[in-house]
């Protein structure tokens, strides 16, 4: 449970400004797409863009409404139904494998949906001090959805981007990576480190209880692998030799039909890519993107290295890059690819796979009731990610975050940051 | 290759009228759609309905103007790859089971596509007189279109009505079935016939080859068999006795989630079904529908008697059902459900299942070219209906057309006609 | 049913000496057989053979002597768990496909076993008059035996022709095919024909029912397709052009590792085959053997010809060939592959692919009890075969009798004759 | 890399005699086997018992013989093919689904193979030194073979305990569990401590590296949770409650036929376990095993408390159980069953999940070489398992030795310590 907040008052309006901020944010993502992008589920990890209008709005009614204004009335009985996800405590849901079969509720009634649960918001939050406990569900209702429009991002991407077609989700121009200088290593002291959330912000059940850890000393790259070295892996037989590769990762290539980062096509000669932007040549020296864990650990050990823990990770961020630098690249800046920026790129751009396992903290304990489901449950065959890219807000990043998905998942906004020992 | 046309600049100016009410009719079917309708694939053997109203417009652009009409352009270079369906001969294809995850090309631009189509063959039409060869593939691309509108009607029915909302295709009023009659035997004598399509009109290479059939005398029943009649076989424990049922049936009848109709939902102590004018109390007066061949043959083995061969039907309809009767319920009358006729209704209301494999006549040859892939290539392991449905457009049916599906079946428009030996 | 008997007591003599005839022989099938090979399903069709061996005594001890002999002691009381099929009426099963998963009872046990119950039936036979009931009961289980001799067969050849090894089954010498002389084509005239069996001796229910079929004039080729032949069709391109097989069968093509018939492979430049007499270089003159239906129907339609029905191969037969040849190859010969014979070849060497569906006679009507799912419940998605193999009984065959298997398999002794139109 | 030795000639002595024992132990362990106990594969995890008397040789013959021996014939040339398991720099092996449709070698051969390459090994032990890389290998190779025999008795455990004749493996006498005491708890203070191994013995790989780890203070249970205890947390719903699992727990329990551990059968009233004495009634005092570590996990959970680290482990086991006890009960004692020891138990007995991922320690390398493919490419998606079962053989355990398995799994001996913050 996050550090208590006292004056409810004051939080109560900051929030309502936030709640409305990040409610029109997802509609302004939108915007670009046809009512046809809103349907579809290509594959079981991608989920159908009105399903997350819906579901993040569903977690505002039935965690916020429902049990706290007095004669509140459903939008639509179906809907909780529809639109749980993965909520075992908040009843029956419709089996995740087929949100791409439903066509109605129409996008159109999904915008009428978001529109009354946030008349109903705001018309609660107007007239009411929040204690603790309202004001934590509240929060996690804001990072909820915020979390779903990164993932909504993934999902419109893999969506266009399979596409034979490739259309382009948005037409803004796109910048160019200047040539980049060979890695320096950061360097980290072997000693003990304090990890985990302090101080009064937010954070995630599973970013707290401070504690110990101890570090070897260890160096890593001052920035992240671009896409030309990553070709060069590639070139000097990479998805060939079994000898680079963790045997689940083996298995993996084995599968794939393309030997490559997702949206990596190889036509005639030469390598493209599609992005956000549209289908185009591949920028040589923009950080390699769309890589699961066993490519980047793979990639790693080719070149002599491994890739840093996610403490290593935490620590030499705080250590080499105190602040998140001002011109880091987060979807505030509605940029929809990453960017060159001063520093170390710690922040930002691109999710860095970390070599650690999504496990508890020495102190976790998970919340009670239904949300007491968020992150602790998925807390085996994961991997912990840090730093946040260009589709995650700039508010919900810290350098305590972990993110997490499974090793063999290239749809996330990834990239590739080497460490060694000293 | 059906009866060659002698006048072909009067058949040229029919065709265009045809082509235009057959073309508008798909748009007319489909006006009750909203756009997320148009896009999903919840199962391989459904798709999408934008996929239908393309591939209908690819097969006339690929077959009729590409090899027919100088310097014509395609609408769209990527469109025929999307569009084919399992023309080998016409290139390579989009994989069937991924139609469901293209929202490109919207609706909008498969209507314009249409337009295009449309406008292009109307100018080749006009302007043409037509030998033979392409008399007949205009004509095919006619009762292809006319197939796929009846294909899009179970198409849609699966997509809204396996959608927990349950929203109804269209408003029309439903009528009511009268009580039924205990079935009377119309009898057919031991002799030779004469099985097959002859005279002038068009026909599928499936029909043709006049030939001797002997067929031992038999009696079929004079109606189809009602929901009343089929929830007595339920109730007798007929989906928990494999007696009645063939092997590979009994496995299927174990793989179902409900051992009923498609359709048929029993909530609380009522059986509901879901139509296309919305979920309601089954009229048990009705023929029932959405059977599975397995279900069409478990129920007359629990009945005593079996399916009739669609020889016997064939010969049964010719004598007892000399022509098709006026009131017979075909997609022309646009009503979207089954109807009370005068007759033994061997034609509309729904497709009967014959216990007859479908396989070549005795003197069948695939025509030459991609079109010879059109009914051959079907001949294993499915099972002939006949008769036509409310989805069938009255001008397609014949007492020899034959259709066919495999025997697992139940998204289509299918009912139940017994037979026995005399 | 098949014809009544009269002589109870003279069939009960004949009977005995049958039994022990085939019984005896299944144990000199397996005589080659290591231990290890008694075990294992290296694919669902496949069963181990110590199944076939004790499945085929449980038939004899649930129908014979557990409702005959009064007090008989089952061997095991777990046996008819694990050695029932598929017989539903006759109570619970272990699944088919875990079949190679119990190393108990051992081989020694099933023999223990097969000796328990032969001794159980010599006494049961010895003292007691068979009526009809019971020596159609006792007929259907030498049969029955039988027909599992002859799936041993191919089983074992599966087995052991699938290990890496390739050890040989049998060390008999390999005749050696001659030249094959050009097709030549046997007609029948356009007529009605009898189709179904008469007579005193044993048919299946599948057979029953004389009736008369309408057959169109045709030819059917006066030898079976040589490997040499078949391996022209594949260097023609056969396996790679679609134009050649069925929708499904090309489908079937496309998932399967090696294009050519089971057990070819090529090594260096030759053509190998796996035989029951080990791994040796392909007889060119020889019939072509483990070819699926899809197969033959493609080499048929490859060669401008197609499959006879089975009811033209029955007449074409029935007037050809008026007897089985004194030198036809059946399993009584105990050789172990094809041999060449004088006449036409209809009876023996190879199971002939029909263009037929398996489908039910016009009369056909299923024994009452579980004897009544020996034939009827397969009917469906199979295709008929005819004229017996090296590994059927000459007892067993007629020319009415109708084996089945489904269009795909190939690990079965199966050959192509072709035929046309006069 | 192991420490380096130098007085190679005395290891050269020493190895040789622990050669001959472990090589005979496997025959000693197999010989209650009947001959079909060895060929088959009931689930993908489980190895035929005569490919692992086969495997267990390749490894001598492959890693020592061949390389080391001038002129070394190898027994059989196809061998090398059959019984290579992953190492992929070894070169192509057979699929590992698919090594129980493989009937030769029989058992006799591959019985021959284990004595020409023990009579090889021998013969090039007797006249030779050793240098550090040789001797590696060699140590490497018993390791191996004795991980194997742990491994065959897992495997012949299922296969013997899923054939429902419950064939027993051994007939020794089964020990009683006497009453246990309510769990007392063993306390570790905050502090640095030293993980990995260290000193002169054998070590894998991937214990090397030693370093320091910082732990928060916790206690471990005195002893393992008992049938009795876990049957508790199923009688209180333990299966039916998600808020006990992780996410994938709860769906690998939605697929499981019986919610228990595997070996357990509720027959009438009462709880039966399939051991390796046997079918016979569970003893509620002994500790519970066979279970996955999501049920451990559940557990623990349920019992509000958790797993521990294996940092936690191995430092609670060198706090709290110096030495190795001498009643531990491990391989050598050919009791095949847990049984009551003085002590914590930490050591045999059964293997104990810890809620540690399996990850490199900061300074893994793997060995270069087949080799060095034997522990680092599965640091991904396992669980760290400690202390040896009664399948260990006692001179492979130390408190630093890590075992690893995937979470879902429960055929291996495994049970439940556990653990709390102080």
């Amino acid at each position: 449970m996050p550090d208590p907040q006292t004056d409810t008052q004051s939080i109560s309006r900051t929030f309502i400004d936030r709640f409305k901020t990040v409610r029109n944010r997802f509609l302004r993502l939108v915007e670009p797409l046809e009512i046809e992008d809103f349907v579809v589920q290509p594959t079981q990890d991608v989920s159908p863009p009105k399903w997350h209008l819906a579901h993040t709005t569903w977690f505002f009614e039935v965690f916020v409404l429902v049990p706290n204004v007095p004669d509140y009335q459903l939008f639509h009985k179906g809907y909780p139904y529809l639109f749980n996800s993965y909520y075992v405590a908040a009843g029956e849901r419709w089996t995740r494998a087929e949100r791409g079969y439903l066509t109605r509720p129409t996008v159109k009634e999904v915008l009428a949906y978001r529109r009354y649960v946030e008349d109903h918001m705001l018309q609660f939050m107007g007239g009411r001090e929040m204690d603790d406990e309202l004001a934590y569900v509240m929060e996690i209702g804001l990072q909820h959805e915020q979390q779903h429009q990164e993932l909504f991002l993934y999902d419109i991407k893999y969506i266009l981007g399979h596409n034979p077609l490739f259309p382009a989700y948005n037409d803004s121009e796109v910048c160019i990576w200047g040539d980049v200088k060979p890695i320096e290593w950061l360097s980290v002291k072997k000693d003990n480190y304090q990890i985990g959330h302090e101080g009064k912000g937010f954070c995630f059940d599973n970013e707290l209880g401070k504690h110990e850890v101890h570090l070897e000393a260890f160096d890593v790259a001052n920035r992240l692998i671009t896409n030309g070295e990553y070709l060069e892996f590639m070139q000097s037989g990479g998805y060939e030799n079994h000898e680079y590769w963790l045997s689940e990762g083996w298995e993996w290539v084995g599968k794939q039909a393309y030997k490559a980062p997702m949206y990596w096509i190889k036509e005639d000669s030469q390598w493209m890519y599609y992005t956000l932007e549209g289908f185009r040549p591949i920028d040589m020296n923009e950080p390699v993107s769309h890589v699961s864990f066993y490519e980047a650990d793979a990639y790693a050990r080719w070149a002599g290295c491994r890739l840093p823990t996610e403490f290593e990770w935490e620590i030499a961020c705080k250590q080499h890059e105190l602040h998140i630098p001002k011109d880091a690249v987060f979807l505030d800046s509605e940029l929809m690819h990453p960017k060159p920026t001063e520093g170390y790129g710690f922040y930002g751009n691109l999710w860095e796979w970390t070599s650690s396992a999504y496990l508890p903290y020495p102190f976790y304990k998970a919340p009670d009731g239904a949300l007491g489901e968020y992150n602790g449950k998925f807390m085996v065959n994961q991997k912990v990610l840090k730093g946040g890219s260009f589709g995650t807000p700039k508010e919900q990043i810290r350098s305590t975050y972990r993110n997490f998905f499974h090793p063999h998942l290239q749809w996330l906004f990834s990239g590739i940051r080497l460490a060694r020992h000293s």
